[in-house]
Order: structure tokens, then C-alpha cells, then sequence
């Protein structure tokens, strides 16, 4: 296999986190902040991720309007040219859409690939590795995706099956093998006869593919959104794009990459999958973030700095973010989130309840979301 | 038996009440805090409660020095004369026996009775026709307590042990009993043992007896405490009562009045009860302190005005004191308790042992007790 050619990295930056709230608000959104206590927030290790396998000047950031500020403070050397800020949230399908077509007529037909702004990945080189094959099992033609080693069965992520090894040029791909399937969130029972039979790996949600394979698979899959995506694109360079974003974006089908792609085109034998043993999280709520943090002598797990006093608290996650001294004690497994405007204390067992807090909040408590 | 002269009554108004750290603080001790929701502090619903049955101007406060300005504050009718300011801590011997020596010397062998300032009594019916019959009683001579019907086998009290009836001026009294002994706190299957005889009531620590028959018994029981106790008296209504309380004072014993009077002068009969069934509370930790709130429709008791969001959180004690909203899931029975500088977040089966985390706070932490 030849060496990979360097990659067009896509970053959709959306999504509330409201399993992370009180920590993630509408303000402050996941990607936003620091949530393994490294001094850089989740976008910003995004992007540090991303510039080893990327071409210079190839990163690009899909985000609301109103995050747009912040990203670009956040990422000094991203360039605006590299930022596309959305009017309305539209999905993953919409924002990676047109990051890929501006990049096909700024660049040709380069290797695109989406990454999420607020994922955890602690292994880089095996990162890299994964991307490199990817770039180049997607130069052959296929959406290539990274399916990461499982070593639990979690019921938190989706998975996708791995079927036969995958040509390239002629010679089998070095891990490559074609998408047999995706699945959704599996119930406890299912993920562990996932892991099992040894071919499922989880949905990270990394596609890799060459820009202009993703929008003749949007053409065939949703030739409306891809239509409305070209004729963005047409105009994203030139005088006439507010003008067209504004009468346009809102139209577009919001709709995921999964569900529009990734699915209808394994079902045709068009997705690879490249597996990678590294660590990877989405930390998607509390228990996530517990895994990602060292414990101390107490056994408590402290985001960032705060003054911590636990007795009989072993397991406990206390993101301290008033000054305070929080004090716990015959509290094991409980997560406290102290911030300026509201405390959240639960447990660990109900991380993936928070969002319905935040969906109970109600209007006298808006400002708090 | 006569209608019931007045009683004077003294209030010792100590304890740091460390089980309800981080609200009790050293500088604004249990007593001087509003832990009902009243509106009114444990101390100033002492003084509410003791006004109708002591006589004008007779109910005394013995605090440490420290808290004076603050007891003054809340009790504007209590006149500085009946303020007595502790120099140190001596426990409740040379407090109760001070106030009572100061009270037969202005008054002459008038019935005094000790109150503690931060219980909570919720039956005042039956508080004052307990104290009466008391007062009556101690007028006999006899060191008279009042017992708390028991309505549960709490391993959190004392208890004391009833005999015969007494008899006062040659007729059975109304309720007294001789007191057959005190017990430390029990174990639960003691406690059990305790109910099951119908003998045993709460050592709700309330003493009602003539000034000289305390007096006597001081000096029958600890005669060097009793004449230090006498030196101060003497010289307190005149102008050597700060050299002499600054010289005498220090030397005091430390003892309290079950030790150095109950228990002996029980083993010789000189000691009644007279049982109350009246709803009554130490407030000594959270777990009471629940126990004395309200729950809202979700099931949480919430000491005070806050916002308070609970799902699945029902026997939950939430203090909320910073006007944060304190959010609740999957939680129950725990303990919340919010304070500008200090959050402490335990269960209710756990509120014995905040006393073991104020003493762990350590030098660095000092400004938290």
C-alpha cells in the first residue's frame, strides 16, 4: 500500500452535552472545555489530534454561529477560512457536507474525514496509524470509518461489524475490512454477544472518505440536500454567500452522516471499516468523565483544582468549580458539580438521567440550561 | 398539690454542634441558628417557650464570652444582668451552678431549672404542665427531670429509669417518679429492651430544682467546685466580679451536671422525673434535623428558602445557603448541605460521623470550623 496522502479533517462542533450539565451549558457547550483537568479543552485536543495527519491549513471547524467567537479563540492558528459557522443546527450530515464540498472546489478530490470536536483519544500513535490506512482504503473509493477495539460491553455506543478484508490496489488492506453493519445503542445482553464473536467494534463516528465519493453518495442518497449543499458551496467563496446561506441552510434536511450515508452505502458494500486499539471515549455523561480521571489517595476523582475532603467515598467524581471545600462522606460512586448557579449531586449509576434534569429545568429556570 | 410557683430558668447556650458542620460553624453555633424554618433561632424559641412559665425578668443565658453580643442581639428582652459570659468552656456544672448561686443570692431559695438552648420542644401544652408539676416537685426538695416519652428506641439519647411514684407534702404527686438511675446512650437492642419495659424515658437533660438544694448538693458532691462557685457569686453583683471570675473561673472543674449531681444524688433517691409526652429533639445531626422539616411533593426536606430540583431523591435534607439552585437525581436520603465556603454532601444514615469530619479538617482548613 502506497504511503497515505494527507488528510482534509472536517470538526463538527455541535451538541449540548446535557448529560455533562451543570458542567456543558447552551453557552458552554462540551467541546468548549477542559474535561480531562490537561490545560486544553476537548476541541482544542481535537485539534492537536488532527494536525500530525493533516495537510497544513487542513483543518476545518463546522459550529454554530454563536460558538464561532470561541472556537476561533480557542484555535489560534485554524484560520477563518476554516471555520464555517452554521446558522441552525442541521445535523452531522449538513455540516460535514458542506465543509467537504468547499474543500473539493477549493482542493480537488481530497480525502475528506469528520472527527467530533468533544471525543477523548489517549493512544495518538495508534490514532494516526488508523487515519493513515484510513486515508488510504478512502482514496480507493470506500467511506472508511475507525471502529475502536471494544474492551467492555458498553451499552452507551453503537457498534459496526466488520466482515472479509478489504483490496486495495490489488493487495488486502493492512486491517481494513468491509462494514457488514451498524447498530444502535445495544441493551447489556446484546453488547456482550457483540464482543463475543469478536467482529464488532464501536461507532466512533470517524469517516473518512474522498470528497467526491461523500457527495456522490449524497447525490444518490439525498440529491435535495445535496443540491442545497452545492449550491452553498458554489457561492461559500464569493460575494454572494450570507446572501445564500441565509435563503438555503435553513431548508437542508438535518439528518446524521449514519443514517444518510454511512448505513445505505454499507448495505452496498461501500464502507471500510479500520480498527483501532486505542483508548477512546465520547464522554458523554459522568461515568465517562470518572473513566478519564485519575483517582486520588481517597479514591475520588477530582476535575481540575478544588479543594476536595472525602471519607468512604471511593468512586465519587467532584468537579469543584466554585472555590469551595466539598466534603463527602459515605458517599461512594456520587458526582457533585458545583458551579456558580447550580450544584448537581447524583451517582455515577444515573450519568445518562442528567439530560432529563436539563429537559426539566422549565422557564423560571432557563437561564440555568 | 399548690399551684406551681415561677420558675427561674437558665439556659446554657454551649456545644459547637459539630454534626451540623458545615452550618453550625464555631462562630455561629446551633443555638444561634434558625434550623426549623421558623423564623426564629433554636435560642430565641427557648426563650419563647420558657417566658410563660418562668416568673418577670427570670430566665438567664450562660454563654461563652464570644457569643454574648450575639445572644444579646437575638433575646432584646433578656437585660444584660441575666447574661451570664463564660471566660472558657467548663461545662454544665459551674454554668448551671453559677447562674443558680447568682439567682438565690438576688432572690433568694427560688426553684431554677436548666434548659438547653438548642433542643426543639413541639408540644408547648405539655412542656409547660411538665414544668410546672417539675417546679412544684423540686419545691419538695428533690432534683427533678423531665423525661421525654419514648416513641421510638433511639440509640441517639440517655435514658432514665422510673420507679415509684413520689410524694409531695404527703400526696402521691400528679406523674413524678423516683429516679431508679440514668443510662448513656444504648445500643439498639438495649434501647428496644428500654421501651419494652415502659420504665425508660429520654434524659431530655432539663434539671428543675430549689437553688439551695442544688447548692447543697454541689457542696455534698464537689466541694471545691462549690466554693469556687460561691467565691464568684459573691463578688458577681459587685465591682470584683472580673478579677475575681478572670481568677476563679480557670480553676473550675469540668463536669456536667449528670455527673456531678443526677446520677450520684439519684443513687440516693433525691431525684424524680416527671414524663412529657411532647414532641421533643436534640438536634443533634442531620438525620434529626429531617426529621423536624417538612417534605415537599418530591420528598425533600429543605431547611430554608432555595430551589431545590429532586428526582428520585425522597428522605433528602437539602441546606440550601448560597441561592444556587441544588439540583437532586437518583439521591435519596442524602444530606446536602450548601455554604458560601464549605459544601458538604453525606446520607442521613451517615450523620453521626460529621463530627469526625470537622475534627479532620486539619490546620489548612481551619477557617471552615
Amino acid at each position: 500500500m502506497p504511503h497515505a496522502e494527507p488528510l482534509h479533517a472536517i470538526v463538527p462542533a455541535g451538541g449540548a452535552g446535557t448529560r455533562l450539565w451543570p458542567l456543558s451549558r447552551r453557552g458552554a457547550p462540551k467541546f468548549l472545555l477542559d474535561l480531562t483537568g490537561s490545560g486544553r479543552t476537548l476541541l482544542q485536543q481535537t485539534f492537536d489530534r488532527l494536525a500530525p495527519v493533516a495537510s497544513a491549513g487542513g483543518i476545518a471547524v463546522v459550529t454554530g454561529s454563536a460558538h464561532a467567537p470561541a472556537v476561533l479563540e480557542q484555535l489560534g492558528n485554524l484560520g477563518e477560512e476554516n471555520l464555517f459557522a452554521e446558522p441552525s443546527p442541521r445535523d452531522s450530515m449538513a455540516a460535514i457536507a458542506l465543509a467537504a464540498a468547499v474543500a473539493r472546489r477549493r482542493h480537488g478530490d481530497v480525502v475528506v474525514g469528520s472527527f467530533a470536536a468533544d471525543h477523548v483519544i489517549t493512544d495518538q500513535d495508534a490514532f494516526e496509524a488508523a487515519v493513515r490506512e484510513a486515508v488510504a482504503v478512502a482514496r480507493a473509493g470506500y467511506v472508511v470509518t475507525i471502529g475502536i477495539e471494544a474492551d467492555h460491553p458498553s451499552t452507551a455506543f453503537g457498534y459496526v461489524r466488520a466482515g472479509d478484508p478489504v483490496e486495495v490496489d490489488g493487495a488486502v488492506a493492512d486491517s481494513a475490512r468491509h462494514v457488514l453493519g451498524f447498530t444502535e445503542k445495544p441493551d447489556a445482553d446484546t453488547a456482550a454477544a457483540y464482543l463475543a464473536t469478536g467482529q464488532y467494534r464501536w461507532n466512533a463516528g470517524m469517516f473518512v472518505v474522498r470528497a467526491d465519493v461523500l457527495l456522490d453518495h449524497l447525490c444518490a442518497q439525498r440529491p435535495e440536500l445535496a443540491s442545497g449543499i452545492a449550491e452553498i458551496a458554489d457561492a461559500w467563496d464569493g460575494p454572494a454567500r450570507d446572501e445564500v446561506l441565509a435563503r438555503v441552510w435553513p431548508t437542508l434536511e438535518k439528518v446524521a452522516i449514519d443514517h444518510a450515508i454511512a448505513e445505505p452505502v454499507a448495505a452496498q458494500g461501500g464502507v471500510a471499516v479500520v480498527p483501532a486499539a486505542m483508548g477512546w471515549d465520547d464522554v458523554g455523561d459522568f461515568e465517562n468523565l470518572a473513566g478519564l480521571l485519575q483517582e486520588d489517595q481517597s479514591g475520588v476523582r477530582v476535575l481540575g483544582d478544588g479543594d476536595v475532603l472525602a471519607t468512604d467515598a471511593a468512586g465519587a467524581l467532584v468537579v469543584p468549580g466554585t472555590g469551595r471545600t466539598v466534603t463527602l462522606l459515605g458517599v461512594p460512586d456520587v458526582v457533585v458539580v458545583d458551579t456558580p448557579d447550580a450544584l448537581l449531586v447524583t451517582t455515577r449509576e444515573h450519568a445518562q438521567r442528567v439530560k432529563n434534569v436539563v429537559g426539566s429545568l422549565g422557564p423560571s429556570r432557563d437561564h440555568l440550561r
